[in-house]
């Protein structure tokens, strides 16, 4: 995945903690959860990284920024290096999620099966087809873009994703910034302006491709 | 999003650049994109930073692991930037791309615009399930999996992409080297085991939601 930056542009928030430390975190919670699955109490930075392909040094680095989790000869208590990852990353409260657009793409995230299991619950969808406006898909209500107001309300919204077209997206944001959602994943790919309190992660499928191509050419040319 | 640098593991490509600076050109290049839709025929890396959010140092840095682009009083000629960047990130060529996996996901993708534009055709896709083998979305033919060796020679795959759960994604990845693609974009939250010689980039939306929530967290805390 690409580098949130210049997406988060409207992110008023924490600057001193570079994006890429944050993403690290939630590798390390993973690998930590997987670890704990397979009955490990305690992991050392050097392990931690090499499960990641990271190295120790950058383990502890990044982990600094945030505190000190480790003890002398024993490293890291998977258990509670868990809570306070999670505690770090927002993802220790539920995170009632608002989904505008219900394409094909719209869809595919209201099945992801990979938000609930990390505390992120879409508990509302909304579009303007008449056709899908006050049916279900796997659960969830699929509302009126007007109704959003009452809705958001309703469920305690927070966080917003928009999956909508990109002639369509600002105005989505704009209307869910207008109901105090405090940050939006956006999965139109288009840069949309925020204001300074309101957090925003861009999600730019061919970006992620460009990287590959990248790595792909450059290791082509490289040897 | 966040940074693909775990997922890029099995990446055994260049690593003299960091990953955020490749993410930053994908950026740069729409950017320019558009100031030559909007009639620009040059751009300073002052105004190119501001308009992404970045600082003219940045912008000059990322650039000079390149080569040199800018002229003294004159900034970047965009067409010339836009076409050395598009080198550089390897979509100067086309890619075709092969997708595993028709679910609601494989669906989505198959109809992302953001790809076409970009470079990037998934030619064919693949699936087990016997209800879509056979039939076309959006123009593209959903083969069976056990087809993908001669398939992906007819269409020269060079790239693949994974939408299957995550226990069925290490087998579609191995399948996938096998036929000799070079690079996998894997949507299945799991890092996924490649040879040196394959790229991957991983995709895992939570973690950008992850992303998001700290921004969130952070801010709330940090004012």
């Amino acid at each position: 995945m690409s580098e949130p930056e210049q997406k988060s542009g409207g992110d008023g928030g924490d600057s001193t903690v570079p994006k890429a430390v944050v993403s690290r975190l939630s590798l390390y919670l993973r690998q930590l959860q997987q670890g704990v699955r397979d009955g490990q109490a305690t992991i050392s930075s050097k392990e931690l990284g090499r499960l990641l392909g990271f190295t120790d040094a950058q383990v502890r680095k990044d982990l600094a920024y945030f505190g000190h989790f480790g003890y002398p000869g024993i490293g890291y208590r998977c258990d509670e290096l868990i809570s306070a990852i999670k505690k770090i990353l927002g993802t220790d409260q539920q995170w009632p999620v608002a989904l505008v657009g219900v394409g094909n793409l719209g869809r595919a995230l209201i099945g992801y099966k990979g938000f609930a299991q990390r505390g992120f619950r879409i508990v509302a969808a909304f579009d303007n087809a008449q056709e899908t406006v006050g049916t279900e898909i796997d659960g969830v209500r699929i509302h009126h873009l007007d109704s959003l107001p009452e809705v958001a309300r309703e469920n305690k919204i927070r966080l917003g994703m928009i999956a909508v077209p990109v002639g369509a997206a600002q105005a989505v944001a704009d209307r869910l910034v207008a109901v105090g959602v405090e940050g939006i994943l956006n999965f139109a790919p288009v840069t949309i302006n925020l204001p300074g309190g309101v957090s925003q992660v861009g999600v730019d499928l061919a970006i992620e491709l460009e990287q590959l191509t990248f790595s792909v050419v450059n290791r082509g040319t490289a040897t």
